[in-house]
């Protein structure tokens, strides 16, 4: 279909959305996606406690470049938390409202959710896992299928996927977005995702490692791989981590 | 209409999409919106001229909120100075190709244009800026006709509009990213207006300047305020800024 976008742009202008399902007084969906209880989780430590050198701010901005190479060393799961917690740390909830996290988002709704393929962090088994932003906590999700080369494939082959030290996906559960604004709930979350990434580009440049974000992947495959419908959760972007090379 | 979301989502796969311009050999657009060049223009510090004092990123991070209530302080032109270059500085470029900015864009196509609302900034009558970016200069667009009613209205009565110092207007020149994406542009846009917007969030909090960024917004009306058409070129991301109140 051409002028799709173009399309999407019109009708999702407030002259002609529908009223939202929080205006019809429906009750607000989860603000995490639920999991298996008995699964198994890996405590983080506080972003906090990895060692943090001061710097300006615009030495950060200005220095970070889209870096597709990585040395072969692993990050610390100090660094990982560090990470985690930079683009999607929780500092306040009022559930099932909103949460105030480290990234502003559209009425506090966090539509997305963390998922990470890791490739090298200390301490972890190769694999996909999750992030419980409210518990600041991993989930395993799969150690033993060795997916890094199906992520890789549904990044249209970027091999820098493969290189990476952890390669995060972000995924969005468009209903929680949607709940709150509609149709237009399609353009935030995208920007949130924006938000998020370049966190993580700063954080990373903080801490010696090369990020780059990933926009073209295979939609379908990438929803398989986490385990989402493509519909109501969706993967909306990615980006690669890993140490610079001295 | 009903699933406009879901459809835009479908239908930007790259199964679905028609090939790029730039894969049937068309020339790139320019990098930059062309610009009568009698304007008045208002040459900028160079952002590294602003006091920095030195900061964990962390700090920055965690300290951020959205804001919207500021004092009644102007920000200087250095200021000013340092948040354009901070969102949209140009630190390299290929033309027409690509520029390399103090943001991430895919292929570094770089599809945003500024525009400032400006109600309080030294030295400046209030008014309708651009930011030229390749030139690092204000271009004054309208400073006669009290534009800031206009936008408060455009964003749908938000009165922050109105007390902030400065609003930040981003627009999308879209095949300036569709040349390279085809219709997977309109995706890339709102993630690349999320990183300018998430950018301006931190270097705002580093000078002592809250910030709020705005997405619920009529589209035809902030198209027609900055003179662009809302579809060739659409307001895409706002955020107001202006000093904290002690």
């Amino acid at each position: 279909m051409q002028f799709i976008g173009r399309q999407f742009m019109e009708k999702t202008r407030y002259l002609h959305l529908t009223p939202s399902d929080q205006q019809m007084g429906e009750t607000p969906p989860p603000l995490e996606k639920p999991y298996p209880h008995d699964g198994i989780r890996i405590r983080l430590q506080p972003a906090d406690q990895v060692f943090l050198p001061e710097h300006n701010l615009l030495d950060l901005i200005e220095s970070r470049r889209s870096i597709r190479t990585y040395s072969q060393k692993a990050l610390t799961q100090k660094e990982l938390a560090y990470l985690l917690w930079s683009t999607q740390g929780i500092m306040d909830s009022r559930a099932p409202y909103f949460t105030l996290r480290t990234v502003p988002s559209a009425g506090g709704r966090h539509a997305c959710e963390t998922y990470l393929l890791i490739n090298r962090v200390e301490g972890l088994t190769p694999g996909l896992y999750r992030y419980l932003a409210f518990s600041h906590e991993l989930l395993e999700i799969d150690t033993v299928s060795g997916i890094t080369d199906n992520v890789m494939a549904a990044c249209l082959g970027q091999p820098f996927v493969r290189s990476s030290a952890v390669t995060f996906i972000w995924s969005c559960i468009i209903y929680r977005m949607s709940w709150r604004y509609s149709e237009r709930a399609y353009r935030l979350v995208h920007l949130d995702a924006g938000h998020i990434c370049q966190n993580l580009y700063l954080a990373g440049e903080e801490i010696g490692c090369g990020t780059c974000a990933i926009g073209a992947f295979d939609d379908e495959e990438m929803a398989r791989i986490i385990g989402a419908d493509g519909v109501e959760e969706f993967v909306i972007y990615l980006a690669t981590v890993g140490k610079k090379k001295k």
